[in-house]
């Protein structure tokens, strides 16, 4: 069907524009949804201030229904163009695509606006999906890595952080008591975190000499544990830079990935992480556009 | 003995399944072990919350119970498997399966259960023998090694923060004096503290123009010294990965550390950290089983 | 013009004085320059504190009026002195250098100072013209490199920051409630970032379990990830130190900056950053005056 | 005079106790001495304590007078055993073990024992001279250098930092003013430090909108500069393992200083840090006495 480059179907050129970003025009889209997005956020936020909802609420109302319309007409074109509708449809992002949408249609039917709140909200998952652009900076590759690879170690770390809050908890649960704010253990865990992350809200603070003391402890261990993680990571992502410099010829361009993946998604069966220069999509074996 | 391996008296399949974590029986154990650990704790943590305990109190009183009784059965399963009884039961972990076991009986007998949650609290110690099982993450080997060898700088590093402290905080106290919080100086020494490790809780802070600028200058030390015990555990991270990748052949597996330490226990002498493959324990000559 | 060196013009000298820093009269003008930003600076703070300012009224307005005729000195050297005014006075420094003098002109005009101190305040800003000396600590120089290097990935960092605690500010805004203080969604991811930078300064803090459970995932957020741009930057600064041991002979002054640029400052162009023994401009081809 | 080793002076002999930690009986006299000065700073601590000090005003009373005692027996024998007691006395050390001698017995005199705890805490300053025991414990070498090297561009960078508390500390006053606790631009300043650092205390908070959302610029900002002072220490440290491990041959116990200081001191001009194994003073060539 798609042979030849220069008569693509109008439904493959929208696919080429909605779901890739390869392209000027869907380097163009995504950077209108990304804005169409984050004033969607800015909206929900803004809406929540009692004050200027009071002043500007027709002016909001009227902005959230433009979004909506748009990403109403947005989700329609992504489910017309992709060749298998009901796979997208029951995808993450088809389901967050729907769920970002239906909020003001449906406070049309119920009233109260706070509950739809939490479903409006639910855009900000959609910025993941516009992320992909973040690839293009070249910056996070290392850093992505080194991050994968410290996650078992601080896991670990996290874990024993857990542990040892779980314990000093119960032990100012029992020292301090109900009088100075520690009413229950999971209060006194809270607090414990609290102190250990040196966060400190103050909320809750020890009184008696002997928590004061208890405190000072776990003030110094979370001080002086928080070297930890940052050790970790820091030696992770020297090594990483090590190995590449290490690892045969110099990139002709060092600050690109090694593995070049294109933001191109089949229209098919939607996968993406194709290599770069990939002519069929590698799980369904169906051909992908491309114009570079 | 038991030079045959089919033939196992029960005592020894039960020590294999209890003590060690090699088998699959073995790995169940422990980890059944570990959620009815965990489970335990919640329950301590539930019932400190006044509403729930009044709300939940039947369920939350049967299920102690239900744990009390699992403790027990493999408290005494463990004296029973085991050749030298004495000698667990006077290990530090035999002390602690004990103390974790009786406070639900003792509750029979004395009315207080407040007093009893130190007890109950001391369970959360025998996390720490399931920890063993970490040890197959093979994640936190050459973390471990670098918390180790970092160990008496940090000391040092905490040392001189303590006595730091200690001036800052005499000092706060003849500044600031009693009618803003810093009423005598081990409260002034524990602000100070508060202070150095950026937690900043706000139950005491300065009031007066020199206070507050004395509480400048430990605000930007404490920021600035954070970049010590962060900077030891970074290096000594980065030098161990270096000694690594250094010392000879490359391991086969990197991720595992290179003396595999087994989680075979010695049925005799309960001694532990047996180098894998080993056919007798190193300590007592007592001959280890192993199905592997 | 100024091609023999004893006789150069007034002009020149005075051009040599103020906008260079490499003869002994330049540093010194730099570093009197210095002292009276510096004491401008802790001018308008002082009067900001109104006790200090009921007491010391005369004393701190005549010092004002001293520095601000300092100031309009120099602001018309700076003029004279340089070929082209226009080019000073429209340059960035050349608007600050205006606006930190004329307050205290205009405060004889109107008479509300609190509105003129935002102008005032603009002085601090001069003080990034004399860091040039700061070169001359030769310290800094990997330090800006690394921090140069570390940017992109930085802001890629802050980046997923934002995004995190918009959508943990919403979900604690739906969990806390107007009641709690997270009257609304803005409110609520400023509480958010307080907490994730582990600033906590206890204005707003949770009060549901529910709120707690979700403050305690924010803050371990936070502990943990403050590794990552800490990572970045060690990493970088160790990359970079290394490649500058292994680029070539080691420079003779290892302290020192490897290009060494000098303060010199064009007197036709206002260029800076002229490398060290530099005879021409290289922007605009004009002779550079040095006595070294 | 000190010729032959086994007629020493007894002057010569309390010298070696008093001054030099090599031999035992000099060990057993600087951790007595070490004893007696944390015990003499916890007296001061416990007595400002008023409950504490109601109950037992007594004894705290006696043992202070039986710590002074001590204290002016061993300055007087310090005295005695100097050749040149007239440089000790003017020396810093000499100064501060008078000034932390003398309190208990102004007392006397003068009934206010408040002014007089300021006396009392500078004994906090002897620890440092018994600190050179530290270098025993040969683990904080590296680190000092690390710190030593890192300290310029540290200070570049705390200024860096004190600049932006000021920019930011002058726009918080203007925009947040008086009435949310920013009085003065000094407050502000020492505000925007508490946020910078990460402390947050939280006795003042930025209540407007855009007071808030400056409050989460600076904050992030506090978050994202903390990498900084890290990842140069970290560097400096890694990069002086590095340079240690390439130096020539790998030194016998690699946990030593390469020069080994010991802790003689000369009896004639107090001069310390003898190289090992050195038979004279480098400074004033007079015969050391050691028994090693």
């Amino acid at each position: 069907m798609q042979h030849s480059k220069p008569h693509k179907s109008w439904k493959d050129q929208l696919h080429e524009i909605i779901y890739e970003a390869d392209t000027p025009s869907g380097k163009l889209f995504d950077v209108v949804l990304l804005i169409a997005i984050l004033a969607s956020i800015l909206l929900v936020m803004l809406e929540s201030v009692k004050s200027i909802d009071a002043q500007y609420h027709t002016f909001l109302n009227i902005s959230e229904w433009i979004i909506t319309v748009l990403f109403t007409i947005e989700y329609v074109l992504r489910i017309i163009t992709v060749r298998k509708p009901i796979k997208y449809i029951t995808s993450f992002y088809g389901v967050i695509d729907l769920l970002s949408t239906i909020p003001k249609y449906l406070s049309l039917i119920f009233a109260g606006t706070h509950a739809l709140i939490a479903l409006r909200a639910l855009r900000l998952l959609r910025v993941f999906r516009i992320l992909k652009l973040a690839r293009y900076l070249g910056a996070s590759n290392h850093l992505a890595s080194a991050i994968k690879s410290s996650r078992a170690k601080i896991s670990v770390f996290l874990f024993a952080v857990l542990i040892a809050a779980v314990i000093f908890g119960t032990i100012m649960y029992l020292v301090e008591g109900e009088e100075s704010g520690f009413t229950n253990i999971p209060k006194s865990v809270y607090w414990c975190i609290v102190t250990l992350t040196t966060v400190g809200f103050g909320d809750i603070a020890p009184v008696t000499p002997l928590g004061q003391f208890i405190a000072t402890i776990i003030m110094i261990l979370g001080y002086g544990i928080i070297a930890v993680p940052t050790g970790i990571v820091s030696a992770e992502y020297t090594k990483k830079a090590n190995d590449d410099l290490k690892s045969g010829p110099i990139p002709p361009h060092p600050n690109e990935p090694i593995v070049h993946l294109n933001s191109q998604c089949c229209a098919n069966c939607l996968n993406e992480k194709h290599v770069d220069g990939a002519e069929y999509c590698f799980k369904c074996g169906c051909k992908l556009h491309h114009d570079k």
